[in-house]
């Protein structure tokens, strides 16, 4: 029996490592995404005292606290590790900044086979030691209360970035090089799916308990294309960490969900515009996580309730992770996210 | 019989029409959306002329001018006039800026019911005589060649608009307005249907042989929030236009085609991300219009003639409009966008 699975058999709350293995639960865990995030104000404060997000990130002390935050303040089954889908690009030799309000810009981007020749994808450990100092000191601070969730941006989306230089509505630059230079695309897809690998690697040896990827710009790929550019190098990514449960969250790419049903992963995201009938139709055997819109927090506690019921009433009480079809928005009310997790946890008592 | 079917069959090349009413065709008409458009350098020479792309929209010769150009240019078996949706915010009393490169941006938006009462749904059709004329002009000029499309933006995404100011990736103070005060955005959403209707009524009128309602931003909502805030609004103006063939294309909506079966539409236009097979079988018996990803034109001659008669091996011969799955990107290089258009127009002959 391995280290891993031990540490998932001491967690005092292992709702979602069960879950997410189809084992059998007693209620559905909840988790959200971003929930460490502006939506806080506990957040903003340590925020405000690492003076810029790329601080906040790199410092390991800071990253735990506000990894920590959501599970204290909402009582969340899981902490995820507060860091950022950019670090690999990064590690790999393409840095990037990070303007307030405006998202991540890239001041250098990839265009030929000379810019991703002067790409590394050895020494990603080393570079992102702060990722792991960062899990250790959260594992160490959780004290088994829940699961600690890694993660990486997905091949695809990474490139999207690297190719870009900054988020796009279509990417129209990423995909016309995959069009025009596919070889160019596949190495580099390539070379990130081997940086990533170190990087996930690294993350379950610090005690990530689950990880996740996340295909946050699937949806501008059509399902040819995601057969050819994006599934691969996640399947490659999944096949490498079978240590842990795996969830891979495609946005946008529900034309994608039968192929994630043959996936080495145990879990698929589903967004908000998947009908939960549909998903599990697609996802076959495995466990789905999602899906209520994060519009819908914009409303009253009364219209929160009624679409988080109907939407527990909908998935069923097993092989489900409640959480939201995509982050938390940064101005919802921090008591409407914790009504939608209240709800979930207090569901069975009610039946 | 009425003037606009006499119109119809007055017409020398009306594939398009026959297709999207489910008659036989000898061959799948194409049309491409953004056609009129930065993909064609005689566009961008009669824009530079304009001197500003709204002096564009509003003056009727140069509107017809650029309408022409892709009938002429590219041989496409349909012109579409050349306009922009947000003229009916505009004619409501919310003007706009055009930021080139940018996109628009309105510099009043909708926040409470007292601006939704200072906007106003009547004199439409006079405030837009300039879309009136350009239509008539055109019409004359085509003279008889190939059908004229009509358009306006479906209610929610000139919603999206109003409330937000601008383009968005989530639309995120929109579906808050949804979700806090649902009345005002219904009032809004009704507001801009009346408006709509007079606006296409106005259309049909002065030559428009087919209208196509865009809905740009349905991909932000979900199959609940569509049928609640979308759909009703759409069909509320396709009922109120019955003199021509209907086509309705909701970007990112993959969950409502079974919704738009049911629509007094005859045409669902698809995105790129929809499987021809699944579209066929959500569609039920309506026409489908779409839908190659526009990223393949930027491919070589041969990808383009492969992706091309994939799709249309896919969607077989009959009740198909050929087109891509989202407007023509501004990059892409004429002879590739015409190599689309020559490999749909030769393909019966090579069976």
């Amino acid at each position: 029996m391995s280290d891993v699975f031990l540490q998932h058999m001491n967690l005092q709350n292992n709702l979602l490592l069960r879950a997410a293995k189809g084992e059998q639960v007693e209620r559905t865990p909840v988790w959200v995404m971003r929930q460490a995030g502006r939506v806080l104000p506990e957040y903003r404060a340590t925020r405000a005292r690492a003076g810029s997000f790329i601080t906040l990130v790199r410092t390991p002390e800071l990253a735990c606290e506000v990894t920590l935050q959501p599970v204290d303040i909402l009582g969340v089954d899981a902490a995820i590790i507060f860091s950022d889908i950019l670090v690999i690009p990064e590690a790999m030799g393409l840095p990037y900044e990070m303007d307030e309000g405006k998202g991540p810009r890239f001041p250098n981007t990839i265009k030929t086979k000379e810019d991703l020749a002067r790409l590394s994808t050895t020494e990603i450990e080393g570079k992102l030691n702060y990722v792991a100092e960062a899990l250790k000191l959260t594992k160490q601070e959780l004290n088994g209360r829940v699961p600690l969730i890694g993660f990486a941006g997905a091949p695809f989306t990474l490139f999207c970035y690297m190719i870009e230089g900054q988020g796009s509505k279509e990417f129209a630059k990423a995909r016309r090089m995959m069009r025009e230079n596919p070889e160019l695309a596949h190495a580099l897809l390539s070379a990130i799916s081997d940086a990533t690998i170190s990087y996930l690697k690294m993350q379950i040896a610090s005690g990530a308990d689950l990880i996740q990827l996340f295909d946050s710009w699937a949806g501008v790929l059509g399902p040819d294309s995601y057969r050819e550019f994006s599934l691969p190098y996640i399947n490659r990514i999944l096949s490498a960490i079978p240590e842990v449960p795996r969830t891979v969250f495609a946005k946008g790419a529900w034309y994608a969900i039968e192929d994630f049903a043959n996936s080495p992963c145990e879990t698929i995201g589903l967004d908000w515009t998947i009908q939960p009938e549909l998903a599990r139709k697609w996802a076959g055997a495995k466990t789905v996580q999602g899906n209520l819109d994060p519009s819908v927090l914009y409303g009253d506690f009364a219209s929160i309730k009624k679409a988080t019921r109907e939407m527990l009433q909908k998935f069923g009480t097993q092989k489900h992770i409640a959480n939201l079809g995509h982050g938390v928005y940064p101005d919802i009310s921090p008591d409407n996210l914790k009504c939608f997790i209240d709800n979930i946890k207090e569901y069975p008592n009610e039946k």
